[in-house]
């Protein structure tokens, strides 16, 4: 594999680049962004060059987008280049038209005043002009119906690139509907990316605004930090104000795919009377955001009318917003679901755009004593139906999956699911394994994820520290996003996932051999790790030091295992020969387990 | 069970205690000190008592000692009241003796004037003096041996009443070995506790000074911070200065069970010379320590001359410190360790204070790429065999385990030691689930201890978020305490231990029916709980708020379940029947979902 290198004064650390220079060699130590080129000239898949002080180069799968490149000039009111436009437009199958008119009740405008709402950044995003596209006659232009007819279009190639396997195995795992690949033509900005258990385990991060809190800024902001620190994807749950506004930006603006709920959005259009909403309101709300570019949408249409009931003796009821706001709906009409009436039609919306399908598990538990209940399963059932049906209409679809579950129902979640689902993608919230630490939740949900994700499930929604408690502010979505990513990589380990021990194998050996600097660099969160062990050894000559505050210079634990290593390292016979050798050299040396390592 | 209760006027939160008084009954909101009565008048088992606004009352298993108790007076410089003297003198069977002098060397100062080491607090403890105490002519006063001979101590009744199960139960299981009660006679400040897998799970935290920084006060502050967020007991591993006066402050001060590595203060004692270690020095410091009242002990007694060679191409060679410095020792002399060779001698010392074993793992893994491997498992055959010794003696033991495992590889670890240590209970370091995230291994390692506690491990040693990076501050020792409480309380749930799941109840209940005072209060972190809700939401009333900051008052997801619980909360067929019903009555309310509670 090939990399191309972008170093070139990568001074700015909080953009992700973060070197020092190696003054003997002026090789750049840290870590920069680099390209692996595909068969086209326009097919550079980003990656993580992370360069040690060994010589050797560690290569990391990158999130981040252009905004860690010191080559790329980035612009949050021009967006992102549309990297996918060529790719989409040589297909030949979709078409630019006029599109849906934006009206002020898109951004929650419907009783205010036209200046009363926005703030801030401009009330429209000011970037390139565009028109919507959308498959000429209704056609499907979604990566399963190209996988299907066997096709592997440029956005393939690119998740091989960056999965490390061949074009045919992503393809035929989408064509299996064993993995989605999120990228609606109207979102050319993204780097593709794929989902799916044969593949390495995903992250999303919520972020959004809310009636209570926050502008549009920080939610481009969340998004741009989420992805910096390894978020694949990013749902905008906004249920406030500039709800339209908002996503535009942020879609613009994102390397990553964009998720959405149109429900949210589609009850603040009826002033949060569930009753009121329509099919067609409904509908409305989810061609605006197709045409906006949104690459996933929850839709709760698995909540039914009957099932409703089964949620009476429940000790925590019914948790998901989209899902109550159905079962309201449900029972002030006493009609089924309006999403499960007209699914046939929504799909082949979406397939239009080829926006993915998260089916919502509107039921799921929100408490341990709710785990695995009737309720839950009983959606999944309906789920499992909905799949088969969206699958029909070439419509990529992933399921989502619960919630609260203590670790020994864990994996009932999983297997039920892939079995009733024909192993469509699982998309799982934590779990989280227990209820009593409030403020803790990334980590109660960490845990339960991490198991998820071993036994099959394909991304993980991230869960924050602010969960039931308030919404998450900056540090709040970094310590999920960076949880989730343990979580994540921990799985990828626990799978088996081909090459996912390098990385660790590659730190543990910077570890061993007292590389601090590479140490951080090669962590998850460089900056922390960094900070910690400035604590408690600030100086600069301990960033070199043979040894670490935990037992200070006196005696260092993995002293011995150098001298072990450097006597013992041969074949099991040498090693017993050396035994005794060892023991003389040893006396005569001082019997110090603690001499300076030979460099 | 009666609760006898100690709410007066407890009004400082960091002692403990917290609450607002509910004006209208003049009932404490919030949580205090309680005590559950035994057999005996000086058998008072301490628990959390949380009062709900509902009325109801939640008790929980409480670990920080009088310094919760408001009617309690406690003084550092005086020590804790010894609870269990009068039990250890009334079975008769031990002797006070003058005891082993106390060297300059103890605290490291054999090279430094008799002022120069000690800072701070007084250089010699200054409480009730007090001579050691044990087993008259050798005997074993052991918990396992009264067990064995049928007898149930107020120990073993006082943890009986804390685990909520009969005392035989508590008997029978030390008896076999499947748990152990440590409980030095020269530690009789202690409120017992056990550790083995029929039991709650438990949770040590490590505190100590190193050569590099920390002092006395640090550490006592340290020990009884980490007691109150609900550590069950706590390793004294300090490597620095007056590591005697310390471990004397922190024994004194503690209500949980104190461990330590006698290795660690043997090798202070020679200089850091591991070749200079002799079975002498280390059999004295055993001896100064159990006459100080350590309760458990790691000894690296399995870590033989024939397996260090196996760690020669390890990634990460040897990282424990008491197995490095085993390591060194063995091939300096190229003998065999003088801990094995000189065993059964060990046993009988520690059987006549009743002193546990906790076998310590030596050559764990430190790294992904070496768990399950030879060497370990090598060591692990013979922490078998010593278990059998050391039963044989009437000493309770446990047996350590690791360290750094990926998810597939850990049940291996904990179903091995079972079956070949006699379900001896499992201490285990972790294990950290990836090598990739330092300054987040109590995450990494939350995660595997969790599943291996699932699994059976009887007690979790925690990690902090400055493992492998620096020494742990007051914050991270309470963040790595939560973490495992967190892990403890999921294994509890996932191993369906009775009553586990009522706190969950509890706290999902308060949650369903927005009581958030009772949420914060029941949470196992009440300050971050309630400071993080009201960061979005400050205002006093939001804590009566019928809806969350996540949604905002417009549309609540729970608000929905509350109409449906309403209205179908009967059997079956009533709620069949209901349906129709409730969408007539949904209409006639306006349609609105979010109408305020019926109170």
């Amino acid at each position: 594999m090939t990399v191309q290198d972008t170093r070139t004064s990568a001074s700015n650390s909080s953009n992700g680049s973060n070197g020092s220079e190696d003054s003997e060699s002026s090789r750049a130590i840290g870590w920069h962004k680099g390209y692996v080129e595909g068969s086209r000239p326009d097919l550079r898949v980003p990656v993580r060059q992370v360069h040690l002080t060994n010589g050797d180069d560690v290569t990391l799968y990158d999130t981040s987008g252009p905004y860690t490149d010191p080559t790329v000039e980035t612009d949050v009111r021009r967006g992102l280049a549309p990297l996918r436009e060529n790719w989409i437009i040589g297909r030949g199958d979709t078409e630019e038209y006029a599109g849906r008119p934006v009206r002020p009740e898109d951004d929650g405008l419907k009783h205010t005043s036209p200046r009363g709402g926005l703030r801030n950044l401009d009330a429209v995003f000011p970037g390139r002009p565009r028109q919507p596209r959308r498959g000429r006659d209704g056609q499907a232009v979604t990566q399963l119906a190209y996988a299907r007819r066997g096709d592997i279009t440029p956005e393939m190639e690119y998740v091989a690139i960056r999965e490390n396997v061949a074009p045919e195995v992503v393809r035929d795992e989408i064509a299996a509907g064993r993995a989605v690949l999120p990228a609606n033509v109207n979102h050319p900005e993204i780097e593709p990316m794929i989902i799916g258990k044969r593949f390495l385990v995903k992250v999303n991060a919520n972020i959004g605004n809310s009636a209570v809190t926050s502008s549009i800024e920080e939610e481009v902001d969340k998004m741009t930090w989420a992805t910096k620190w390894g978020a694949d994807t990013v749902m905008d749950l906004s249920t406030g104000r500039n709800i339209h506004t908002t996503r535009e930006w942020v879609l613009r603006n994102s390397p990553v795919p964009i998720g959405t709920v149109p429900l949210y959005q589609a009850l603040e259009k009826v002033d949060g009377k569930a009753e009121e909403l329509t099919w067609e309101i409904y509908k409305d709300t989810v061609v605006e955001q197709a045409e906006q570019g949104v690459d996933y949408m929850t839709v709760h249409a698995g909540v039914l009318l009957r099932y409703v009931p089964l949620t009476a003796r429940r000790k925590t009821g019914i948790v998901s917003r989209g899902g109550s706001i159905m079962a309201a709906w449900c029972l002030a009409h006493h009609k089924e679901s309006f999403l499960y009436e007209n699914f046939e039609e929504l799909c082949s919306i979406l397939a239009s755009y080829d926006v993915t399908y998260s089916l919502g598990d509107g039921l799921r538990p929100g408490s341990i004593a709710d785990a695995n209940d009737e309720a839950q399963f009983a959606e999944l059932r309906t789920l499992g139906e909905l799949n088969t049906i969206a699958k029909r209409h070439n419509v990529q679809t992933m399921i989502e999956g619960p919630g609260h579950v203590p670790m020994h129902k864990i994996k009932e979640n999983i297997d039920l699911q892939q079995e009733i689902c024909e192993e469509a993608p699982f998309y799982t919230l934590g779990p989280l394994t227990t209820d009593v630490a409030p403020a803790y939740d990334h980590i109660t949900s960490g845990i339960g994820a991490a198991m998820i994700a071993w036994w099959g499930t394909a991304m993980l929604c991230y869960v924050t520290p602010k969960e039931h408690l308030g919404l998450p502010n900056r540090d709040d979505v970094k310590t999920g996003v960076i949880t989730y990513k343990i979580a994540a990589h921990a799985a990828d380990l626990a799978k088996g996932h081909p090459g996912a021990q390098e990385w660790d194998d590659a730190l543990s050996d910077a570890r061993f051999e007292f590389r601090w600097e590479d140490q951080f660099n090669l962590a998850l969160d460089p900056d922390t790790a960094r900070e910690f062990h400035d604590e408690t050894l600030p100086a600069e000559p301990a960033k070199t030091a043979h040894f670490c505050s935990m037992c200070g210079p006196k005696f260092c634990s993995m002293r011995i295992s150098h001298d072990i290593r450097r006597d013992h390292g041969g074949s099991q016979d040498e090693i017993e020969a050396g035994m005794a050798a060892k023991s003389k050299e040893f006396a005569a040396s001082g019997n110090r387990v603690y001499l300076p390592l030979a460099e």
